[in-house]
């Protein structure tokens, strides 16, 4: 392979020579071998930090402390890279310094040499025209842009991937609810029969969590809107001119087009990530939810002849490589991994969170690597489970009827009329003797057929139901 | 011992002759014997059913189907359940039946025997004035009550004991973080020097934390807020009058001066906790807040020679069985684990969260005992933490003056004046050569003495102060 | 409440007058308000203490470095501790100091006191005859007596709660496999029917399980043994006599009749607990086998007539307060429940030892407090669920047969026979027709009744059986 | 693109025209469109695919099922996998079915076709001359295969990457540690000031963490030597040939060069995978250790002038954009990110191997790509610390001089000859008058300055050096 010379603080350095990345970033390959071809900075993090560069750029031609030309070179570079245009320059991984500086680096040093490429030079200039430190970096510290860029990709992808993703599986779940509100089926708590309800309010149940899951997230993204930006070095904004923080700030909004304001402590916003443990808080809520949803449907879909069979899922796929005809459902199986891992995520942000030291917490890139990995997961894998089950998701009422039919805790209906220990004696003796509830409660003398027929009606058993 | 005969509808059991609870109670004893002496169900949860057993006696009489004297006797024996007077007979421990009706009949039968004893009667008497089924739990379930039970537990644990707990030590920092706002003191980033700041900016970020803390538990209330209660059995509402659920949860409303309300979705209310999962999301958020802020205390206090000795802490206890004179930050330590605790019981919570199957979630004893053990060593731990720690912190001046005036990350300020590269040539060779960052400026020929006293001041460099 | 007086080197301290605690205890139970009434630091932990005490006092009479006089009183108040007569002076929590200073000395004070009143002393006697430090703590300090108490209490722990309760479960399933081992039943994945197998290999799993898990704890005791008695302050041993490590160590291994040995190397000993962070993974594993175990047997025994129904397991007590009749598979939910538990307590056990510093570890009473909860809940939940559960299991023929006899999934002993695709139709058409394998199987022209016949054969698709 | 038409017992696909997979591929790349550019099944799988499918057809050749041909083809596919050539066709995912049914059919189809192409046709032929199903999988079934591949590629990779990596940590940090043992040191307990050590003495206790480390690792070794194949569907072996596990275990362990055996319960193979929970566990017990050493050198680096001081460790990269000059700790950053994600994926792993159903766990792919991602970082992560940090350590002896002269802590080596008390005295008075132990002890008039001199001296502090 060609190379050439990069230089930065601590010497020479060689890269390969066309790459538009610089020494820093070279060094980081070297000296971070660890799962390179599989933990790469996320991309979100590369997009957050064109926006960040950009508005900072913006904000110190403000101040004037950048000239224009530079400020739009800096802007144009960033525009490539949310463009998709330079993916090929971020090689670094997520096991890298806890600050995520050699991040920060790589995109001064790619921003820097692909404007001035753009400018007409070359990359063996031995000067360039932008500067990564002091001209793409200006008024920056990596203590303060890499949180910032964390906070954007987190409440961009909350915003874009997460929320919808769940809403459009909550919507279909509410309209399957109303659908089948009035389909009758038997209720089942520990795992066995119990009162009946109806499909659509069992349906209506998960409708419920999904949407105080979405209140749950939506809580967090206050604390997410706060930025670290403009607290440089350790929180105190050293380096930059005055106003800074709150005009950074605005420029990313417009940028992005979220509600993003400048943190009201630096010191926290660099020292602790309380708001991504928190948020990860609200996702891993969502995933036990998800957990519990699919849990659910494959278990209600189980069968077809020996298990509980009341729902009908699409079949997807051929599902065994040895039984012909199997159909499983694997939808609920990714969906339940997917909450499996977004669980175990959680921990890892925990432990990272809680470790900050003084004015820095160094395990951003870690942290920063599971949130999205969570977030995505969370909102790809509900699209995915919506719409390759849930949109299919039919009653099976033959099933359904059968089971009702049979229950005997239809019982329950005549606690009010005989009391509770009647209401048990008839149960217990109806299941010793395979034998119907109607029969035994008369049989026991307790009540009249008439009165049976009366009194235990499944469909009023229900309680009101909501359309 | 002596004995008396009581029956439930498995048939007769032999239960201790003068305790108060009954068959149901007994036969619990003897299933479960796991940890009997250290994972009682925790008192919080006795207390929160006493109010539910109360506004669920009034609004029976409400509705007209349970009589005047009952309901007054329902209560006032749930009056002396919350002034402690019957602790003795709750023996039951947390692992039991996953939807805790056995300590739901645990609190109907002492409800039932002891009114029944204050009405006149015998503990061996066949029949007894209040049934435990028919008559205080009427209109309930072990499936509505149990999960209510759980959110009154966690809704008033929060409100009484963390949150003030949490409050307390802010406002200590709080103002702390003002009285030392001007004292200038190194920054450390990755543990290493960095640029100055105060040490009430240090300070000010732990209070900025902690405030996100309250914040995000404080979000989690309006889902705890919701009560199962007048669901029943699996959501429906089977067996309760007319307006049952929100007239109750108005009663309990009264009762405990908390603004509950009824859920609006039963189902979710029975078959999932996501409001405990949620909670606690925000409790180990604040863990992982408060496992940062006694490492830096502890840290910052290290020494007193030979660590980095800027805090001074109080000695609470000697702090060696074989080292005379040794005091050890013990408060941080305490914390710390309380911390980790946490963040342990998040994780139980969350399996336990995710886990519910169909109708019911059947992790809900392990989920609040969880839950109610972190509410309370983080409010509790707050306190200690406060009284005997925090409200002594004293910056150690001479040490703080000493870092600082020996960094050389104040090098930072030249930035802007030499440009990055001159700057980190300085730095690299006052620590090659054991000098002074002025010595070495000056020796490079970079700056003037002068110069270097107008541009290197740590106090310019630790920006705007808020007092 | 009266009061003596009691001092250490921090000064003088009012201590209840009767007890026999002293000074340090005194300051740790008004230092740390924390949950006092339900996180008592565990009694194992006491009891292992007493064993080191004493083991202490010979090694020290032995090295002639304590009198015969005083070695023997140390002696004789450790056995009383053993025999619990002195349960009621131990008073500390576990959120105290992470080395667990304030429990050794504890000990050291109340060994001491008592000693004096044995030896005719009053408690008011300003000198006592044994000193908690000079002579109860002799050559030891808190940071290697704790650890060596920590490793003590997990091996007893293990060996006589754990690995039992564990053994008693896997004999108990261990018979119920060989006994039905030849019950035709069919298979079930991703909850979906598959292909037969008999209700004793499926139970056959769960004794694999449980063997496995208990290699895997026995894997890690071999840690466990080895003691850091002897370390002293920081692992050098200072203060120590010659020999004193390896003959304390025999003398604890005299006295409990477990081979505890010295440790290799006395600065891991003291500064990380990586043995009870290693022996707690074999106990989260176990956590994992039982709850599928326990979720497989509560699923397999749901119904009674809308559920799976294969499996008959014993009911304990009214399952419900509404619901009259009901029986609830409770042992299973109290097991889940404990795995949960079990989980979340190894991430806090993670934590704590992943954050030891330099040469001690201050999380040691919450990670010793994590494990014994762990331990014994495995171990008496083991026996719980075997004696009112396990023991009772009994197939459900009916059910298991018709079940067998539906199953689409038979189809695939004909793979070898007319190939995978051939026999896919053949399920899938039955499945579509709701009609039976047979039928369809000729009605395609695939293969004649005889054939069918032959080839189908549920009992021969199980394997060779083991008895 | 171009397309060919696939099909599979579902129906026909549309597969683009020149890749090697066929119908069931394609409908999962299409099904499960979830984190695919970030997700792949990780390619240590699809490696250990390649060497069951060459032992399948070997086993099932000598059993008389297979061709020489077919067995030969199947065979040389294979090693095109085991040499990468093919890795562009294996596209899908970790969140698919949980079984990792479409993986193993993914393997099935990569080996039929490109056979197919072997033997001289062409992709679009309607039959090809191997069956994915008939031949490649034969006398497999995904339920075997998969948890079969999961435990080839998890005993390589702990094997080649994990344990060399930890191994050539430990090597380096031993030579180290005979090199530094005669260099004393303060102690530090508690981060407080202790009793000396020397620099050697500490690193042995990171030696001897890492020794137990791989020990425990090793120690899971055995459970993970046991393969799934020939249990099948459920576990009974159905469509195998007789002998056929024991056999194709032989040939899995002759290719692998690895102590494999066939399982002696397929069930539990099947249903559970404690196996990789339990050999978790080991890594998550290295991980905390990892984590208390990169900790214990990042602070004992720390400064280089307000910070402790007493290791140097190499400059590997400008340590940030803004502060000139300074370096970073960065390896200890990325391993201690490390021990945060491995102890997260620990929990996933927990959750998902506690939640088989039945016969079948269906969550392993999420399980197998956690402990692969645990066992690489955690091999590479060492390797990396290794090389660019341990390699480089140095004493700072000045600043450790400085530290030890200056100890209070010094003072334990009286307690043996003027009691606890009064060294406590001399301890706390010379910290309160910033004098030193010398001076305060002769000034209390408990010893001469000779005495002084000859009882404290701190090289006999630190017992017996082993060198």
């Amino acid at each position: 392979m060609d190379y050439r010379i990069e230089k930065d603080t601590m010497g020479e350095v060689k890269v390969p020579a066309d790459v538009l990345w610089g020494a820093q970033t070279q060094r980081s390959i070297e000296n971070f071998k660890i799962a390179q071809d599989i933990n790469k900075m996320p991309k979100e993090i590369i997009k957050a930090f064109a926006y960040l560069k950009k508005a900072a750029a913006l904000t110190n031609l403000d101040a004037g402390v950048l000239s224009q030309e530079k400020s739009d070179l800096i802007g144009q570079v960033c525009d490539e890279i949310l463009e998709g245009k330079l993916d090929a320059y971020f090689p670094l991984v997520v096991w890298q310094t806890g600050s995520g500086t050699q991040s920060n680096m790589n995109v001064n040093e790619v921003v820097a040499y692909r404007a001035h490429l753009i400018k007409g030079g070359a990359l063996t200039d031995k000067e360039k025209f932008i500067h990564p430190n002091d001209d793409v970096n200006k008024s920056q510290s990596s203590n303060d842009t890499f949180p910032t860029a964390m906070h954007i990709a987190a409440y961009k992808i909350l915003t874009e991937v997460t929320i919808p993703g769940i809403e459009k599986l909550r919507d279909t779940l509410q309209a399957k609810s109303k659908q089948y509100m009035h389909v009758v089926k038997i209720g089942r708590t520990h795992f066995m029969d119990a009162t009946p309800l109806t499909v659509g309010q069992e349906l209506s149940g998960y409708v419920s969590q999904l949407n105080h899951g979405l209140k749950a997230i939506k809580n967090t993204l206050a604390h997410l809107s706060e930025l670290a930006l403009g607290g440089t070095a350790v929180g105190t904004g050293i380096n930059t001119p005055k106003g800074y923080s709150e005009n950074v700030a605005k420029h990313i909004a417009n940028l992005t087009g979220l509600p993003f304001v400048t943190a009201e402590n630096k010191f926290e916003a660099l020292a602790a990530h309380d708001a991504i443990v928190e948020a990860h808080g609200a996702l891993k809520t969502v995933a036990a939810s998800l957990m519990k949803i699919a849990n659910d449907i494959r278990m209600l879909s189980s069968g077809p002849r020996s298990g509980i069979g009341e729902l009908f899922i699409p079949d997807n796929e051929p599902g065994s490589s040895i039984m012909p005809g199997k159909v499983n459902p694997t939808q609920c199986e990714a969906l339940t991994m997917i909450a499996a891992q977004v669980m175990g995520n959680d921990v890892a942000i925990n432990i990272g969170g809680s470790m900050g030291h003084f004015e820095l917490n160094v395990f951003k890139p870690m942290m920063i690597y599971n949130f999205l990995h969570s977030a995505r997961l969370i909102g790809e894998g509900c699209v995915s489970f919506n719409d390759k089950c849930a949109v299919g998701i039919e009653p099976l009422e033959a099933n359904i009827k059968k089971h009702v039919d049979n229950s005997l805790m239809l019982v329950t209906a005549l606690n009010t009329k005989i009391g509770y220990y009647k209401a048990a004696e008839i149960a217990q003796t109806a299941h010793k003797n395979h034998s119907t509830l109607k029969e035994t409660a008369v049989a026991l003398g307790y009540l009249t057929p008439e009165e049976f027929d009366a009194w235990v009606v499944p469909v009023e058993m229900v309680g009101e139901l909501k359309d």
